[in-house]
């Protein structure tokens, strides 16, 4: 009654959807051999957070209903209204679900589970950094600093993260001299600790890379009905798989596909030259 | 008769510029064997967008002028003033006929055709996360913020965009704590997913070089006549490809450039030295 | 008398985290041999670092109570103060103790050792360039600029760093058109300038990071009592060490490893899409 | 008369520091076989760039001191003190000095000569992307935002420089929709265009600092009387390039230095551990 007329549409759409990834999601789960193995999986996992936020708004909606006419109190149904919120807005995790499809966000998925360590190694250096340089900008600009800026050292703490990583949004900046020579050794810091374990992650990312996009074509090989659809993909495929192998060693089957996509490349650059 | 005197010289120029490019256009179209691939060429298709934009503008010109003459209302007029001002600005393609004749410029246009699939990837890991963080963040904001900088979802995609290519204008600056805990973890993940296509992007973009260069030097070999001047920029060509060849695998043919460059080399440290 | 409860609380912990780290640090120093090689070693001298202040302040404290009494004058206990909030500050070395206990921040001490010569070269980089740029640009604002926000040398200096590092605050922006292309040539040249050291900072990094885990493993090979353990983080190791040996050479020894770790790799890409 | 007695005296500082450096120039100058060569040098010309403005300000002062007195007007005399001023700013070429003494600072000149052509590059690439964002966000905003940050296309480069190298000072920001499609792919597109010339700059400022140090390393060894000091010395330089040939290719005469720095490396981790 109180939905406006769009409000409502949305609200069909979404309930087909859910609907429909509700059936696909059960039918899957009736299907597998080990249940517990198939809800550790990551792309069902992130299935089951896409659904069920739906379903949660639904139930708690039907109870804060209930909750109005017997009017239990505003502090009680500004919490309910607040999980609401951060339920809504995790239904983003639909946009997730395209990882079943893409192989890009497979591999940004593998990538994560690999680079565990120097994704901790990148927090840590970055805490370290944070916890060493933020109380002694405080100190300079709380002693020295004619506006007050840096009101308390959490507050420091922000300007630290946005300093480090060269965001600057420029809300909060060092005006006395020893505050801006603590900013440039605390940017300078930042840049290279964040260089450090950017780079190693970035090699995992393109070495997992070509490892999945080989196990598809592997897996699409004994598929014998798409072998057709295959072929004719498969000049773009190598050829982009080889810019990958350009950065990590040369295996010996890339030699062979080199040779094929040589005489590509010659097309490309004769078209380009008419 | 309402145009300035400089306006009415900028015309003039644009004229004759434009109808010289139009005659070579011209020219080399009457000349090709298959019109269809002449066509689809990108860099004929940018001497199209450069040229069109000069013929649209005087035929809405001489049609805005009748339109007004009749009084057929200001509504229709603005649209087409809007279209004519996006049409001059479109003339800007007058810079990219430059081109044809930069090897720079056509290793970028060849590297953004062979890296199609990278920018998608870009796009899709910038989409992914602007899609995740902006809820959370607005969320954050508008619940504890002081400050309604947040006044909408979509403006905070604007915010992530900057946070997490590390602009950082500082327009809208996340004030509460979990705000700030959520622009922590969008600005490391932008620095991070910005990175993995970029370095592979940029591979493509050094091995397009050094096959347009060899391209480019394979075919002033065959012109007899231009060997002369071949031969003296040959020294400085071979050690710009050089410079790519330490990046990629070197060739067998780099390793006797090597040899006389060395001695190149040498002299200019020695130059530096006296 | 004059500290509130929760202030209290904090000094006792403090109080027993320091006595444990100096009981810690007493019974090391008397178990070595040479005392002299112990107190040169950094791990020690952070130690000390962070156990000091504990005391200094302590020390101070007592004396400005002291000096409270007998009516010394102000100027002298601002000073006293400051020195003792400066030492709180210094605090916080207690983190760097970590790096004890962890493989990534004694690489990343490693690297500091290792590359004071491209940490002095950034410097001396940045000086030379900040020596360049900051008079112009103050000179270009201050007779053609309408804001007056460059008011003196030293205050360009900052605007300098600022710029180069590509942060950006925004407290300080040029007006003027010379004072753009300065500007222009100044956040062109700083990305280059860090561009050259932090390379070569990162490859000394990963090289460190590679033996500091080989001396690790070979320790631990040698202690007979911890093979189990060993054994079963095995996988998870060589895999991070594998990640870096991309990057850098390929040693013989790895070669076996990627053959073991080549089957879990598998079974991770098996296990991401069930 | 005027000045005071700290100008004064950094007055006689700089004549006695120009007089030394007039004598030495002259002297080399004297000696050289052929002058034309002498003065083509890199390093001579910042040597006469930095001497020059002293004179040229005397002689420049002697001349304004006699123009006061005839009174010749008040415009020729503001622009008299602008030559000046900005000769005075460029007194900072003392420090490129430095660069006779400074490997870091010859290998960065030597790159400069290098890379011309990329550094053109860049500069392309740059312009083009500019000519191409700053009509459309000039466009956008006129026409569809509300407050007018976006005056003139002249002042849209200026915010198209800024958001393409991410500083984003945040004193240009486009607000309508539109502008902030067109901000995001420029921004996208400087970051990409930004890498491409950077990393080949790089690999050619590895390359010439190896060179360099080896033409040094001959140089010393070719004069006897300073081969103690160049021993001592190895050690520490051998590993310096050393961790430039992991990045390039790794010659046959780093493989001795490298058994060489193995048992120094095993010192520098044993010191870390004790």
């Amino acid at each position: 009654g109180e939905c406006s007329q769009r409000c409502y549409n949305i609200f069909v759409l979404e309930t087909v959807c859910v609907a429909w990834f509700s059936l696909e999601f059960l039918l899957r789960f009736i299907q597998t051999q080990s249940k517990w193995t198939f809800l550790r999986t990551p792309l069902n996992l992130i299935d089951v957070l896409a659904i069920l936020p739906y379903y949660i708004t639904l139930i708690v909606d039907s109870f804060s209903v209930g909750g109005k006419q017997t009017g239990s109190g505003n502090n009680y149904l500004e919490k309910v209204g607040l999980v609401l919120r951060v339920l809504r807005a995790l239904r983003i995790f639909y946009v997730m679900r395209l990882a079943r499809h893409s192989l890009g966000l497979q591999t940004l998925g593998l990538t994560v589970r690999r680079c565990t360590r120097e994704f901790g190694l990148l927090l840590l250096f970055l805490c370290v950094a944070m916890a060493l340089f933020s109380p002694l900008v405080f100190l300079a600009e709380s002693e020295l600093g004619a506006k007050q800026e840096f009101t308390s050292i959490p507050g420091s703490y922000w300007w630290a993260v946005i300093s480090m990583t060269t965001v600057g949004y420029g809300d909060m900046v060092p005006r006395s001299i020893p505050g801006q020579v603590v900013a440039l050794s605390s940017i300078l810091s930042g840049i290279l600790l964040m260089a450090f374990p950017v780079t190693s992650i970035f090699h995992t990312f393109s070495r997992s890379y070509i490892e999945l996009k080989e196990e598809q074509n592997r897996a699409s090989r004994h598929k014998p009905g798409s072998q057709d659809s295959t072929k004719s993909q498969n000049s773009e495929d190598s050829q982009e798989t080889d810019s990958y192998h350009g950065i990590t060693e040369a295996s010996a089957t890339s030699l062979q596909r080199r040779k094929f996509t040589a005489a590509q490349r010659a097309a490309d650059i004769r078209a380009m030259k008419t």
